[in-house]
């Protein structure tokens, strides 16, 4: 490292209109420039900078994401009813092709039957008092003043509703969850800032607060967490189905009963390894369609959370479900406006208003047809190894 | 669900290649027809899609995901060095400027330093057995043939080099981590080629084998794990740096003790919580940087994992670190090779081989840059706000 | 291993009465007999043996377990207030040196303020429905009905309360936590006995459910998890102090500054090793105190989690403070009249009713008295050798 | 808290010998006029105090433990061969009970098969250098310089054999497992002394290091971790046996089919819940034979982690296997050679030198013996109250 740096020479801003094509060439050509790389692919785009400013800073261009579609999907929904054509965007190979597999033999059977058991976006704002019992007693008038913060929260949002402030304690200091249903939007921004705008109430009622910080690690916003996988953060959907072990052998070349003695070793290794998803692969799934769809994408660190239940029936049927926790979807504002994105919501009829669930359960019936297809294929190959190598198949 | 679903309408595929523009026209007019909506700005893209075999299957188009850039950061690094303007493809708003302004910051400091700690890629074998004691047993037996094992292993396989095999028993069986390098690919589907062919040997040799799965939830691709965050999955690399004070505060008018106490309370939270992250929001800037590179984004899910670690130094001096302990990166192989996705490598200098380690530093370092903004804004912000409040700002 | 073992000769019992001194001795003849050796000591203890129905069974005798006493200790507490001598059960030398010192230290300060924070104990059944969607239904339905269900459980009680009852979903599974408030006993069998009472009113009002487990891994009874100590298990209680940093040099050959650098190093080690416990050793004190005074022993497995939290305050003074979330204790009921138990539990008068709160307040306080007695012990022999090391204490 | 406490009064030392029924006595005697106590029963105790130094400070009298005989256990190990009557000392009801219900159980088909996978105990000390750089940098001299390290710590121990030396680097730090095999004692302080003069000569050796402390969280001493489930704290045992399904029925009144449904849904539950334990109450035996046989009873913090393993056979067998990960016991020193404690050993054969295997493997096959015990009652139950709930038992 040199000890003198030259002087820092910063990407160039356009004034007053930074948002238009112009703006971008000049960016790339500074970074020719600076690099002698060219972004010419980066600079091929087909809408207008224009419709930007919210979802990004210094426009340069764009990443052209390969996309494929997958389907159809046949979803037993409450929200989704019928077949859906997924779009998916990549560049692993396999990944379109084993979900579409999935979709196959779950149409077969008449679809993935998806139920949302929970909806709550939050905010996590800790409080610190003199002494451990300051914050007890905060606690007590937290709960008796739920109304009246949350008529303060709520006056901040058009669709965000607090539905509670869950309660944890250590030392001196209350963590809490401020948990809200935000609509058709994902709604990290909108809980921010009415729970900020409820602080700042709590804070001037409340002069016995030490001090208080926005977010104490509760409600752990792109990170993995224990407590958003048992107390929900964004959707928490299942999506089940029950296949016939005929089926399984016939068109995926597996069994019920292998595939349930893998999951039972996979179980075990999951336990020991302090694994947040005893699935197999959900978060390949959930990244293509959030790319697609314009979600945000690093979210994945969350949504990503998975648990499989799967059964093996009497008469050898196959039960398979698997449980999204923490998924954290959108269906308006954030990046689901722009261009592609919004050309793929509306694939699946699920751009704009009220529409939020039915893409929820779509994503998670999706993820089944991807967990069923890789678990089998995993099995499928050992089960033909396993045969190769005891000679039981030797001609 | 109607108890009749009509028949299935498959995604058309064109043969002998389904990988040209008109297949994927194709696709998009079956779309249409059978939907009704339009996928205009999906069908535009500036590459041949003859390039996709390997990427995508049932091509139909890309996702534009916009791009912006941010720097220049200054890395000092051992395979990074100097100053790197910095893509990064997203939909979220101020999530460039977040990092441009981190950047701006430690370049005023000399830059970032960045350290690779350990390097390896793996799959994990369960292997079976009458009971613990032949599990046992196994276990010396692999330690004694670990030579053969890697020379089995590394035939499949131009770059990858097997390091070591760890174990972990639980019951009847043994579960295994084959570790690896694996050059400039991220390696997942090396290792599991490599690691398929040992296993068959080992089977081959080895008939006290009651039955073996490929996988064994031990690697726990796409999925955070407390043992990846322990034992390594992909780099382990950790950036770090030393800001004065006073630099906090004119530049982010913030401050290195108010930082200090908002990290003890978030560090708390997190350990409650049960997150794999205790920092601020590494998966934004490390899945920004993903898409734009051709990374597979997926990895998000174990790559978010995070370690902050930091220190008030008497003289006021704020050490700040970041430790990612599984980040999965390639710049080779994959999606790197895509057209706006090489573009983007190029622009950092990181396309093809003898490239990884410069690139996993350059993303560490962009890491610890948004740590520190959006760690420093949130302070701010409590530290604005903490003087509205208590009266200490008015005028 | 014979094939043939011979006929298997079970441990007598005696008709109608077993716990008579006599019986006892048959047994203690019986194992000579069998075994060859002697259990003299066993056999001498100094109790009528007819009080022990419901407390063990095949009683032979006792283990004699050297009894300490730690104290004064101060405590500034809700139910505790003032000083008490702590009776300390242990083989493990310098444990009771070792609180003791902690609460010389503490005594010096003014005393350890204690504070309860939650109480609930629990039983956890999991609900099976046919799918996902009528398991949602169920919960809508329980919390319709808590009044009936609390009814219900509380008729099979005397001293239980239920609270309230969690919900958390998987699949097509609801799992619940039955949370109550169970007097001056721990309340395990309490609480399992009224959720049994409850689930079978539970089962004949709604016919939908498919099955049901009385426990499903969610009480974690006599296991430490993450959902214990967000959510509590027993007492939750802090106990906070703080330290002057000339006290803690003088007497304790320590120092603030050291000792908070020490925490922050074994804070990331905790985080990253994945402990329930950042702090140093309570399982110590607890074990000792749990042993003395007749409380369930093996429920050390989930009281020894705990969250230590501490400042270095700007004048060098330094908080400490300990929570311990599922600490589970009782002063009425289980071992707690035993002859030398109760003498235990009664020299911090704190045996019977109306007293837990008491006792936990005081087992909180000695927790803390060992935390700190330990973290500076290490400390010390660090600052000293560190110094040595270095040549700055060479004379 | 009244602001001037009365001045501290010690409890009473007698010197020069403080370990004499005399000075027991005159503790008791001033705890009684303290407080107006009495600890008549704590008083009485059947061996000579003489032999307490390293065990206890402020020795006063004892708890008496009641403790009953489980067995005889049939155990097929490598080191325990044969019948054990097993000493529990507990004040829980039923807890002998139930242990021996499931001897009873698994003695009818030929004993308990164990063996143990891992043995290992350690220290864990963290070193701390300028930046992450010179921390891995040391990680390789680590490496290069176990042989003169091994010597060192080797020359402070008799029995401790240091294996080898874990890393796991975070930011500027490198924490490390020094693990031993310790003989016949379970090695928690011997391990701590040869680490620490490891640690000298290394810190002498190597002036980069800025500073190290002895433990930095990754030992997790009295406090269960993921480390010591996933690398071995103590010994790592497993026990495993296969039952008929007619057994289970007859003796049980249970049956291996509903036993393995109401696994899955607890091991579903364990995992959400984020336990450390899949299985039922392998702390309740683990705790009874720790304090009858002298162990460190604080230990059941980490040494009651366990994983169940159980697989359902297609004739209808139930394979139950439990691991142990971190089972920390000892033969020989702590309170092994105290009186009662000794007796019990004895009973097992299981005092001294060469018998802490067999010793383990015994503790190992009654944890074994107490999961089928409870697991199949819980079911049975179950089953009786689902079929009579649902009619199909009225008569």
């Amino acid at each position: 490292m040199s000890t003198t740096p030259r002087e820092r020479v910063s990407v160039p801003r356009a004034t007053p209109d930074d948002y238009t094509r112009e703006a971008a060439e000049a960016r790339r050509d500074f970074l020719h420039e600076q690099t002698g790389s060219s972004l010419e692919h980066v600079g091929s785009y087909s809408f207008d900078p224009s419709v930007l400013p919210g979802n990004i800073e210094h426009f340069t261009g764009v990443a052209q994401v390969p996309l494929g579609i997958a389907g159809p999907l046949l979803v037993d929904g409450e929200h989704a009813q019928g077949e859906f054509y997924v779009p998916m965007a990549t560049a692993e190979g396999t990944l379109v092709a084993s979900y579409n597999r999935g979709m196959k033999l779950l149409h077969a059977i008449g679809g993935v039957k998806t139920t949302i058991m929970d909806d709550r976006m939050q905010r996590a704002p800790a409080f610190l008092f003199e002494s451990a019992r300051e914050a007890r007693d905060f606690g007590v008038w937290l709960d008796e003043h739920i109304d009246e913060i949350r008529e303060v929260a709520e006056a901040t949002t058009k669709s965000g509703k607090l539905q509670d402030i869950e309660q944890y304690s250590a030392s001196r200091i209350l963590y809490t969850r401020f948990n809200y249903t935000t609509g058709d939007a994902a709604g990290q921004n909108m809980t921010g800032k009415a729970t900020q705008a409820a602080c700042h109430w709590i804070v001037e009622q409340y002069p016995a607060i030490d001090h208080f910080f926005l977010e104490g690690n509760f409600a752990t916003d792109k990170k993995s967490s224990q407590i958003n996988m048992l107390r929900t953060r964004g959707k928490r959907v299942v999506a089940e189905a029950t296949i016939p072990d005929g089926l399984l052998k016939e068109m995926m070349h597996s069994g019920s009963e292998l595939m349930y003695r893998a999951r039972a070793v996979s179980n075990l290794g999951g336990f020991m390894s302090g694994v947040n998803n005893n699935g197999s692969h959900s978060a390949n799934g959930i990244t293509a369609m959030f790319i697609a769809t314009g979600q945000d994408v690093a979210n994945v660190a969350e949504s990503s959370a998975a648990f499989v239940y799967t059964e093996l029936r009497e008469n050898g049927d196959y039960y398979y479900s698997v449980t999204i926790p923490s998924l954290i979807v959108g269906t308006y504002g954030g990046g689901t406006g722009l261009a592609t994105q919004r050309e793929c919501l509306e694939l699946l009829d699920c751009y704009g208003s009220d529409k939020v669930r039915k893409f929820t359960e779509i994503v998670a019936a999706t993820v089944l047809c991807g967990e069923i297809s890789l678990g089998s294929a995993v099995v499928a190959e050992e089960w033909v190894e396993s045969h190769d190598l005891h000679g039981r198949n030797r001609p």
